[in-house]
């Protein structure tokens, strides 16, 4: 057994800790607390597993699942960037790979350099995985805001155009997931006007 | 598209936002709270994938990881039985599947009988898989109980006959997990007096 190794591999994993201390601009779907980055990455990594039949190309679930646990690691040196501050998104990509630099790096080489491409697969949105991983990041929220009253909506006055734009790749991973997100998230929410509607 | 079975994939997935409400005994690592079931199924399902070559046994890393992520979802219902609290491990099993009862049984039937069965075979602990994530189960807390200088320990005046009974088939899964445990996580706290030797 290689010592070192392992002690790497332990010190990246107390490390990763820290994820939990994250916290995210999505409410919980009753509503009383926020999620944070751990929490979130577990939610999805469920779902990938049980909606990857919806999926508009044939994925590999433990690269997705792997790809989801992993992919706000990076947030614990560069902070959550909310979806719709645009100001902050800017800014986020150089952040985060410093932090992917510092983080990964942890690992014995050749976990760093998985775990590392992994996590620039998620970001390039290219691969099937990749791109059905996004798919979930865009529907997990969706369905917790929409379970919690439209809460995170209302409290940043989210409108309609600001959703289009995020949501303009969901359907890349999963045309299923995206109709069934507008149909029972979305649109039931715009007409409460918990969404405000900026497009008529 | 089958609508009602996507429906209830997805009411299973918004129930399972409530495990992030399951509060555990065991610290984060800089012992600021308490972490929580969904944080704690996050954190473990990252270390099987990072330290599956440590198993005694070749096991499927996928079903490792997937009986990890759902393994306290049961927990929704029958709460949190602390390691070492005898009377509430007692009655914790009929209670735990009423809920998995319940909870899985959101699931169309294909993937109910699926999530069911490996839970079932997580709580056997008989297969290579179960016995990993039984390891993983109970080194990751310790992990983080050695990071927060023993907190957990000293909160509950643990001692080291309590430990070695939950930790007997932590060897099972990994020797090599096991062996480093107590190393670099038991030993140095018994050292310290923050595991009380009742042994000696």
């Amino acid at each position: 057994m290689d010592e070192k190794r392992l002690k790497q591999q332990m010190a990246f994993c107390r490390e990763i800790d820290k994820e939990k201390q994250i916290g995210r601009q999505t409410y919980l779907a009753d509503g009383s607390r926020k999620e944070n980055d751990a929490e979130h990455a577990w939610h999805m990594a469920i779902m990938a597993i049980l909606l990857s039949e919806y999926a508009n190309e044939e994925i590999d679930v433990l690269k997705t699942v792997t790809m989801l646990l992993i992919h706000d690691i990076v947030e614990i040196d560069a902070g959550d960037a909310f979806a719709y501050d645009e100001e902050a998104q800017k800014s986020q990509r150089a952040r985060e790979q410093k932090a992917a630099d510092r983080i990964f790096g942890m690992l014995p080489e050749d976990q760093r350099e998985k775990m590392r491409s992994l996590w620039e697969e998620f970001e390039a949105m290219e691969t099937p995985e990749a791109k059905f991983a996004r798919t979930l990041d865009n529907v997990q929220p969706t369905m917790l805001n929409a379970a919690s009253g439209g809460k995170g909506w209302l409290e940043h006055n989210v409108c309609l155009s600001q959703i289009m734009k995020r949501q303009s790749y969901t359907p890349d991973g999963s045309r299923t997931l995206w109709e069934y997100a507008w149909h029972h998230f979305f649109q039931p929410n715009l007409e409460k006007g918990r969404i405000r509607n900026d497009l008529d």
